[in-house]
């Protein structure tokens, strides 16, 4: 077996997830003809945001990516590499729509690991699941002067909410940890490629009426 | 007396509060065609998130709502009946627009307790008044993508500011808390009645001097 | 000699840094024909937003300016008085410039500082300096819904990271923190002037392939 345990897979995807998501930032930041810097900071509030805000509303410090430069080298390089290549990735879009996926739901799962660590209520647990697994891409949205493509697009947070809801109710079962970690991962994951291949989405809720 | 107290009274006032600016979320949510997840999402942070960013800048832990999942549920219930009741809201606007002014208001005197509290200086106090009275709107308005409406809109800020001044005040002249509650509150929303009322606003500030 | 120490001056500058700041979110809410309470909440969150964003990430309670209200009475008389004396500040804009320069390099100073007394990690001391640096203009810029210009304009966040990276050099050699502090300064605000007059800038990358 290549990896001890479930758990340390989800480390492995985790770095996965946070390259992607830097990726996606830089591209987002090309987007608004931002310089190499602001490259930079979007790559990394894309990659590492959303895990910010998680561990602000937790309370949770040191903050996770303090302790791990190398999470900060890798973000920014990712960042960075992604203006070189920036041409060549929407070749490989099904690719790169697979690892955000893949982070999507890591990220979810780390999310609610954290939250379940420091005994809060289950309502918070999803919270911060999905705060993890959508928030990056918020302030990046917001940062880049638009509306979060989260509230608006195909189904995506609700993938990380129907992922979080699954792993709580496995673990309240009595599902072993890194089963179900497993378990969680490949369903929030057919979750998302059923939606992105169907094109699956939420209702709009479109009201036009002003009063002012 | 039907409350035991008017701090108990603010308690009421609270749920009401936050599930007027849950709707009040809804419908911002709805003007940019967000999903109904989108519309969710912004309820919540429309209705929480003022105090959030006050109890994060207070170094205030465990953040309230995180302790209250009752909360959680009752703004994200609001948003999503309210896509479904949008369009009967404007029938009802004056009491719309009441609940709301009640709501800044009882927030406001919520958020100065808060500092209060952890004995921070009185300028925090009132800065703490205010971030919770209008911030969840602030935090609204970006997320829409548009300029905060309290930053240019009639007088609703000050309220916020009046309603702090004027409860220090009193405070400082030894008045019961609980007096000075109700005090402070019906103080803020005459003045609030009247700002929309007679329309009254802060003079505006145009800069149009481009350096660039 | 007119300070007992290079950290003294550096306090002196500090305050006149906030003052810039102050002004120049005055006037960003001026082009948003803001009213003066909008103007009075962006020039505090422009002054002391980046030293609470970074005090937040730190973990770093209490927050700065919650233990200075001198500093919240001083942004906000500074904001309202540009209200006043907006008319005049082109003429003097060279002055302006220079200030907010000393602004950026004071704060990315302090912003170091703050995190190498807390034992983070030197990529984190970094971060934080440049947090304290330019975050106040990057929240000034999303609540008046506009892209960071700190994102794509001249040589400024590259100033703060050349500055925290000279000033960490200095300091892994032994240099003492007051002389290390003064000659900091000087390489900062030499190279910000230096970008200023020769229009030094950082490339460009633009990325219009829209994927969806």
């Amino acid at each position: 077996m290549l990896f001890a345990s479930e758990i340390e897979l989800l480390a492995v995807i985790y770095l996965v997830a946070i390259t992607a998501e830097a990726m996606s930032g830089a591209l987002a930041a090309g987007r608004r003809n931002m310089d190499i810097f602001g490259v930079a900071v979007i790559a990394f509030v894309t990659a590492l945001g959303g895990g910010t805000i998680r561990d602000l509303i937790l309370g949770r410090f040191p903050i996770g990516w303090t302790q791990h430069p190398e999470y900060i080298y890798l973000v920014i390089t990712a960042g960075l590499v992604t203006v070189v290549v920036a041409r060549y990735i929407y070749h490989i879009k099904r690719i790169f729509l697979a690892l955000d996926a893949m982070g999507l739901i890591a990220f979810s799962l780390i999310g609610c690991n954290a939250a379940l660590e420091m005994n809060y209520p289950l309502a918070v647990v999803v919270i911060s699941g999905m705060i993890t697994g959508i928030f990056g891409g918020v302030l990046r949205d917001v940062l880049c002067n638009q509306v979060p493509v989260v509230f608006r697009h195909e189904l995506y947070a609700s993938v990380s909410l129907v992922t979080c809801l699954f792993y709580l109710g496995l673990r309240s079962l009595g599902v072993d940890a890194d089963l179900n970690t497993a378990f969680s991962f490949f369903v929030g994951l057919a979750l998302r490629f059923l939606a992105i291949w169907r094109g699956w989405g939420l209702p709009i809720f479109s009201y036009q009426h002003r009063w002012e």
